[in-house]
């Protein structure tokens, strides 16, 4: 008998057929003997159709409104999943994030986790209830209703499965797990089976979309085992964990892709230190993540900093990069949003050299221009033109042979 | 300067458009220097909406999950009546049922507001706030979300309006005021400019949908002036307050019908003492409100006693007083849903006779047959066949000479 957190993201509860089949299998789990917790997003359209219904009524959307708009979509999921629970006589209590004891900061649309109270969730489960809790969502100290942002529910998941030291975190989704490279693109991209918390890390930061971020952060500091799986075929996935010491670093798990990055060029900007130092203070100061940088020095002394963000900040930081550039001493500054990340990803590359060589090889092998280049102990990011991505994860996977076997 | 309560009804915040207009009348309101409280229902068929997902996925609604999935339903419409108000710069903000410090009883959807602390309502109005209430809801002093039943977002305006001291409560709603008879059975039926607490808690309480019974019950409790009226016209409408000594009192104010109840008829119970005692001690024991009861004994010493329910609760009525039977040593319960009751309601006719008597000629003069009686000091109630219903009332109203004039 474990004690088991199950996340259902929106594409697992998207109707009522669905939120009937994750009650069955909830049912399924709990019949085994095990104590399950259940935490649930927002039924698949519907944090699409409030933030729609926003835009219908007001240009202006402060963030407690928004909060408050879109923690909504959970109070339907949950609620309904209880009932479909009922009736297949298993008792059930949905929680919201208040009750279930989420404390955040007042940080609204993007709040963070400050603590967890889960007594009222300890009780159901001595009282034998699945306790079904709002993912997404949580009370700010101030007694504000806070939402954690993008990716929200999977960290309310692993940060529940921390504070109750649940035996494993279940993050059911569309897909049956992590794989080596997008099987959109890569046909024979393969399952992983296991992957360490340095490794998902990365992939989650630089484009795989399976796992948010930041709950890969949270379960890597309290040491949660994650399985992503499919609430479709409800086979086996791909465990996060720590890293075994017996365990072989494969060189390369995983090619990456990103496409929801910009980048920016200030041009000219003299060569003198400290001048750098003021824009990305700037930036920071309006909470863009920066992530690639490269500084081109030139023979006259002067450089070309180029960075990107996120496409959706980019307006605010070319404004930001607009009005330091005076300061600055640039001459214009340029905006580009044709250009994506490919990165090759593995724990083992920290201790076998060869990989950034095979893969400027194969990138230069498909005629493709590298523009800038970032790296860490376990990965090799590459920004490119747009148009060219699919064919650099293609090539990179068969380079470093990551296809399925047989 | 005024504090004004202010309830918009589904109606009233359908869709964005209407939202929208609703927020430039309280920026109107507020820019005359008056302080409004805000309480809004679900937006139009948003709570029709979510009982059909509850449906959907279960046959199993535990009241506790139902008020977590209703209660949705004001979040939304409270969120983006907010944003449309940000938009008017005019600084609001939304309070759930428990942040606004509404608290109730534990009986889920159908919950009594036990007392009300609007600390949070206070210090938003203080700092130049609109101040947004979800109605219809409340936490309950176990911390469970609970729903306050049907009529439950005005409730919730008066139970504030006390609580604030507030001078006057405005429900404003799809309809102009309170009438003579429904407008839809009687053309020329005229709006009434004013009514005292007793007449409009008769009305409410026999088929005038206008206002919710406990609200009105509630603010001749606490002696709060109600003014109902559009958000469509937004002309002056129905005040509901205080009986004033000067006030000439019409003999009659209005004619309402009810088609919602239904007969049910114990024949041949022997007539003695206690038996009708034990039926409706178990018919209240399932928080069925019986209306009318009437007791016809026969030569025989045998009675049929008679009584209406509402038509929701007529199975479990009927299961009820089946279970019954025996021990009454009745011979068979039948059931009749195509009844209807026609009221005649006036403060005036408790000290003036004569009403009684051309009620019955009225209806006589229609070949209407009255099944049921029931009366009150300001009140007579004729059960009747329901076809016979828009006769009956139309015949009502001119007999009264309650048409408008002009």
């Amino acid at each position: 008998m474990a004690l088991i957190v199950q996340k259902y993201g929106g594409t697992s509860v998207n109707d009522d057929e669905r939120i009937k089949i994750v009650a069955e299998y909830i049912a399924l789990t709990k019949s085994k003997g095990n104590d399950v917790v259940v935490v649930v997003s927002a039924m698949g359209k519907q944090t699409d159709q409030l933030i729609r219904l926003a835009n219908d009524v007001s240009t202006v959307h402060p963030g407690r409104e928004m909060d408050m708009l879109l923690t909504a979509g959970e109070r339907i999921s949950m609620s309904l999943l209880c009932m479909a629970l009922s009736e297949l006589n298993v008792q059930a209590a949905s929680f919201t994030g208040s009750q279930a004891g989420i404390i955040t900061d007042t940080v609204h649309t993007k709040a963070s986790i400050l603590e967890i109270k889960p007594d009222r969730i300890l009780k159901a489960l001595n009282d034998g209830f699945v306790p079904v809790v709002a993912g997404f969502q949580g009370m700010s100290v101030e007694k504000e209703i806070t939402t954690l942002g993008r990716g929200g529910s999977d960290t309310t998941a692993v940060a529940l499965a921390t504070a109750l030291q649940a035996d494993v975190c279940e993050i059911y989704t569309d897909v049956s797990g992590v794989f080596t490279a997008d099987p959109r693109i890569v046909p024979n991209a393969r399952k992983l089976t296991a992957l360490d918390y340095d490794e998902m890390l990365e992939i989650a930061a630089n484009g795989g979309k399976v796992l948010a971020l930041r709950s890969v952060e949270f379960a890597r500091r309290h040491n949660v085992s994650i399985h992503v799986r499919s609430s479709y075929t409800w086979e086996p996935g791909t465990w996060i964990k720590k890293e075994e010491k017996d365990m072989e670093e494969a060189l390369v798990s995983a090619v990456t892709h990103d496409i929801s990055e910009a980048k920016i060029t200030a041009t000219k900007v003299p060569d003198k230190p400290g001048i750098a130092a003021s824009l990305f203070r700037k930036l920071a100061d309006k909470s863009i993540n920066v992530d690639m940088i490269v500084q081109n020095t030139s023979v006259e002394g002067n450089t070309d900093i180029s960075f990107t963000v996120p496409k959706t900040d980019l307006e605010t930081a070319l404004n930001v990069t607009r009005e330091v550039l005076p300061q600055l001493g640039g001459t214009e500054v340029l905006a580009d949003s044709d250009v994506a990340k490919v990165s090759i990803i593995g724990a083992g590359m920290k201790t076998q050299p060869g990989v950034t060589a095979l893969t400027f090889e194969t990138l230069a092998g498909c005629d493709i221009n590298i523009e800038m280049i970032s790296t860490s102990p376990i990965r090799i990011s590459c920004l490119i033109r747009k148009e060219a991505v699919e064919q650099a994860v293609l090539a990179l996977h068969a380079a470093f042979n990551l296809e399925a076997t047989g």
